[in-house]
């Protein structure tokens, strides 16, 4: 199942000498795609990120492919870095006979290092190529965006219009530098590149209006380590290869919204359950509380108090380091009506810690999934905040990353 | 150096049966002594923290003991939490021989647990009668309020009025949950009990503003893991022994002010040496701020990145972690504008990478003490922060604490 008029591809160009996994992935429509954009409130924005949100602007919204690597972010890179991602987008739009503007661009890697051109260079030749004897291979597109992500994530989900099937595919990379925050439209925080295409045929100011919600709902509800990165984007294109008509409200929109949604809360679950060092995907269910906001605050703070995850890892109910984070969260709650369970086993009921079972406990956090729900009996605002638990290997893994 | 008309000591009542350390600790003032404290921000505050507040409230500032435990936080037990510490409060009272309000009361360690009040009873008869003996243990009192503390942590400065010489004495226990953020005076953000004790004579008030702008500038700076505690507190009693005169304003309130600040920075800046799994001190100097508040919230941000502590872990000056961070702090600052050093080695200058010797980057960083500097260039505004890396002992210690 994957969406019609796509070509996809990877190989390896040599970014990361040490590396022997793909580094440079493209994304091809053959038809002109409406193409949206979500990308990182960083203040510190990665030159990809700064040149992509201008060629979405150039073009309107209009796209025939991404080009995307690993090994490199091509960030903090100064006038130098825009100039690398300015040519890496006229180049493959050269080669593929589309519009310069219509080329986005994404990178992730090392922060603070420069594009190696006559690589990035080669690799671009050789995709584009590819791309024009209509060669097409997933897997090593996916392969080539991964860092320190162990599995290779993608999620689709398809519905039909007019008896016409559409689908939306994806494909997400992030393993470390992931924590989300809403702030505005448009701006997504998570240490992430995700790509997602349909052949739905949708306006791109509509497109990006359902990326933006379906992200916030998903990849701005995880965190794996609390760091924002520079690089964050998201990109969707929907090319109508379908050939169904035009998605602009009703049931259709419906449709195409909780395709879109169940594709980026799949791969944001895959995210957190990959997260670096991660042995267990955590699921924080904030109930209860005066709105959705607070919930997410009281969810987001939970997920990122390294006492709380690091007593998963060690499968310890440890539920005060659950509601001391609650507490320090900034939301106002009362702490004498609080509920906690983990797993369905309530250790604390309204503001009194309850007698359970330690090796039940312990038994239900041993499992590949944990749920952790707090209920504030506050409101009707609730929110799902996915995480992992801290590990020694997240320490093993970042304690050398850049050598 | 001691101050005058104090009586120190612990001992180990049983509170932790694991445990062959002191748990309970005493420290009494003959004299009535001036008393001021200052408070987790948390919404859920512990027990003691409670009970603290309004005996400081009810006495108007004046006190003649505290009394301290670990092993147990006695935070989130609800009523009879309040009742636990309210009796520990009116026994020792009792025991010595002073008003019931003029008993201050800190708690120590796992969440969720009550207080075992038969080893609580015996530790305070036994301490009580110890001070009625006059027998004082520093060591002994400092011990017994240590939890995963590697090093007992004292401080002291002494300074002269009219001939008297004045002393400013403080003992400070804290390694994890410890975070700090201000917000409004009289609220302490930093998992951590203090005691300063002080034979300077000195108003409740003016005592407690002095306390909190030292602690504001120390204990407010200091970050191990971001985890703000329930159970926060650091008390000062000033006991007037040395039988100077009182300390209203001029220079007297302005060396006193010197002493608790350099007693203050002091402990806070051993706090961080010693965070749980610590091998390193970190100071974050941030520079070039709007103000200070700006200026303090990179700090924090950088000093709470796990990508940043588990770099310094790994002798890897990955600058790249720092600037992503300080982009995350919701401040505003011009990226392109922006130098980074790491112990005085230029890492980025001015938006770019500068070229640097990897091998004298990695020997600054195996230092014990470790200073980054980032300048905004965009301001006056500038604060020191303290944090320490991020090892493998930090998990180790975290994944099996209530165990």
């Amino acid at each position: 199942m994957f969406p019609k008029g796509f070509i996809l591809n990877g190989l390896r160009c040599g970014i990361k000498p040490s590396s022997k996994k793909e580094d440079i992935a493209i994304f091809y429509s053959a038809l002109p795609a409406s193409a949206a954009g979500v990308f990182t409130a960083n203040l510190v924005k990665a030159a990809p990120v700064l040149v992509g949100m201008k060629q979405l602007k150039a073009s309107r919204g209009s796209a025939c492919a991404i080009i995307a690597n690993s090994g490199c972010a091509n960030a903090c890179t100064g006038e130098r870095g825009i100039s690398d991602a300015e040519f890496s987008c006229a180049m493959t739009a050269e080669l593929l006979g589309c519009k310069k503007q219509e080329v986005l661009v994404a990178s992730t890697g090392v922060i603070g290092q420069f594009l190696p051109m006559p690589e990035v260079t080669r690799g671009i030749t050789a995709l584009s190529s590819r791309v024009l004897q209509g060669k097409t291979d997933e897997k090593a597109a996916v392969r080539a965006i991964m860092t320190t992500d162990t599995k290779p994530k993608t999620a689709q989900a398809s519905f039909n219009i007019g008896g016409k099937k559409i689908t939306v595919w994806g494909t997400v990379k992030g393993s470390g530098m992931i924590h989300p925050e809403v702030r505005t439209a448009s701006v997504l925080h998570a240490t992430m590149l995700g790509f997602i295409l349909t052949d739905a045929a949708i306006s791109p100011k509509l497109l990006e209006k359902v990326l933006f919600q379906s992200c916030d709902k998903s990849f701005n509800c995880v965190s794996v380590d609390g760091d924002t990165s520079t690089n964050d984007t998201v990109y969707a294109l929907a090319n109508g290869a379908a050939g169904a008509v035009a998605i602009s409200g009703g049931t259709a929109l419906l449709a195409f919204t909780k395709a879109m949604d169940a594709v980026c809360l799949s791969l944001a679950k895959q995210i957190a359950a990959d997260g670096e060092g991660a042995t267990r995907l955590v699921e924080i269910l904030v109930k209860g509380a005066k709105n959705i906001q607070s919930a997410r605050k009281i969810g987001a703070t939970i997920a990122t108090s390294p006492l709380v995850k690091t007593a998963i890892f060690g499968n310890d109910a440890n539920w005060g380091r659950i509601l001391a984070a609650a507490g320090r969260a900034g939301i106002s709650f009362n702490p004498l009506k609080t509920d906690i369970c983990i797993g369905g086993l309530p250790v604390f009921v309204k503001g009194a810690p309850v007698k359970f079972s330690e090796a039940k406990a312990k038994h239900i956090l041993k499992k590949k999934e944990v749920k952790i729900m707090i209920d504030l009996h506050g409101g009707a605002g609730f929110a799902s905040y996915y995480t992992c638990d801290l590990s020694f290997d997240y320490i093993k893994i970042n304690a050398s990353y850049r050598s």
